[in-house]
């Protein structure tokens, strides 16, 4: 409660973020109107600018505001990896991380049937037709290792396998024009599925690591090369 | 960076909220694209009326949409006591502990010469001829007890026992025109100036207040009436 009706539905407005609560927003509110009014001003418009533009890739389904996203249109990604993630944040830790050279798709959640978020609300469709691209040779699930990201990604492999079963038996030419690529895939390739690696984080300590982790890094344990 | 740069003008636009960085802008930007849309619109449009419409409140200084504030213009608060406070959170976080029935004058900072904040800055003329309304009998000093604060209340302390001397030396009458107010404030009284106390805070263990505090509480003890 201030004494400014407009304030009182900014800090309720500043409330919807995520993690902040009555007091920072008012904090937050406060700091726009004293000290940061051209800041202020120029978030109200970003907000409006990316409600009214950004949308999703056509292709990946990450979020840009042209029909392909920067990403897909890059020809210097490998276009024989396809990596599965549930959301744009996910997305950007890997590019973040390094390393990952290949493709995307985002799914925008994870299959949740209480819910009601079934294959069409992910877009699996949409990943369905991609698959039968026979340049994608791998697909990388790295949903959350959560129970719900397993149950996605167990439903994935499952649609991938019945993908590449179907590209054996049809023997789809690739759609694409560029010749350099046709060379790498003159044969319809075996479409791989894999899993994100579980194990113990780097930097963590082992004693506070919970047993699930713990187990599956014990399972999943590699030989070191001599 | 994300694949829209829209996207990423948002995520920049958000840091300019206190306690927001990088990370958590990012998480606060995709909450608003995916889940939340109408919130993020809502929010969008309050900071712009916010911006807008709200300013000082002609008395009191403190924020409001009208030219004088409901807190002004309430007739059931106690016009002899004035409590002047640094900032409009301070305001409320006193309207919110409950007890005040005065008035107020915010400052909208302190006392800063290095970085150009002189008495001015903080509107202190207009408390001056405040002051001169002799409706007002005790100035309660409520700026922060911190270097900054102290000095501001030390130099505001000066200030009204100037403008006491030139009440008590003039003798003016009040300029409202209600009577019963008039019959508070028949003859001139003295101006009395206050500073909140300082002193262990409630709740707070005293193995772990600082030694200032504790000095101050000691010296400022109170009697216990038996």
């Amino acid at each position: 409660m201030t004494l400014s009706p407009l304030l009182d539905s900014l800090i309720t407005a500043l409330q919807i973020l995520p993690g902040v609560g009555p007091k920072s927003a008012q904090r937050m509110a406060l700091h726009i109107l004293e000290r940061n009014r051209d800041g202020g001003l120029r978030l109200s418009e970003s907000i409006q600018a990316v409600l009214t533009h950004v949308g999703h890739c056509r292709v990946c389904r990450a979020y840009c505001e042209e029909p392909v996203c920067g990403l897909c249109l890059d020809d210097r990604r490998d276009e024989r990896l396809l990596c599965v993630v549930e959301g744009p944040a996910d997305l950007l830790a890997i590019e973040q991380a390094g390393g990952f050279r290949g493709r995307y798709f985002v799914l925008h959640g994870h299959l949740s049937p209480l819910d009601g978020i079934g294959p069409s609300a992910l877009g699996l469709d949409k990943l369905a037709v991609r698959l039968k691209d026979t340049r994608i040779q791998e697909v990388i699930l790295a949903t959350n290792p959560t129970v719900e990201g397993e149950a996605t990604a167990h439903y994935l492999a499952q649609m991938v396998q019945e993908i590449d079963r179907e590209r054996e038996a049809t023997a789809i030419q690739p759609q694409s024009d560029s010749d350099e690529l046709l060379a790498n895939v003159a044969t319809p390739t075996k479409l791989v599925v894999s899993r994100i690696a579980h194990g113990v984080p780097m930097g963590g300590e082992l004693e506070l690591i919970d047993s699930g982790t713990l187990s599956h890094a014990l399972v999943d344990r590699k030989p070191i090369p001599i």
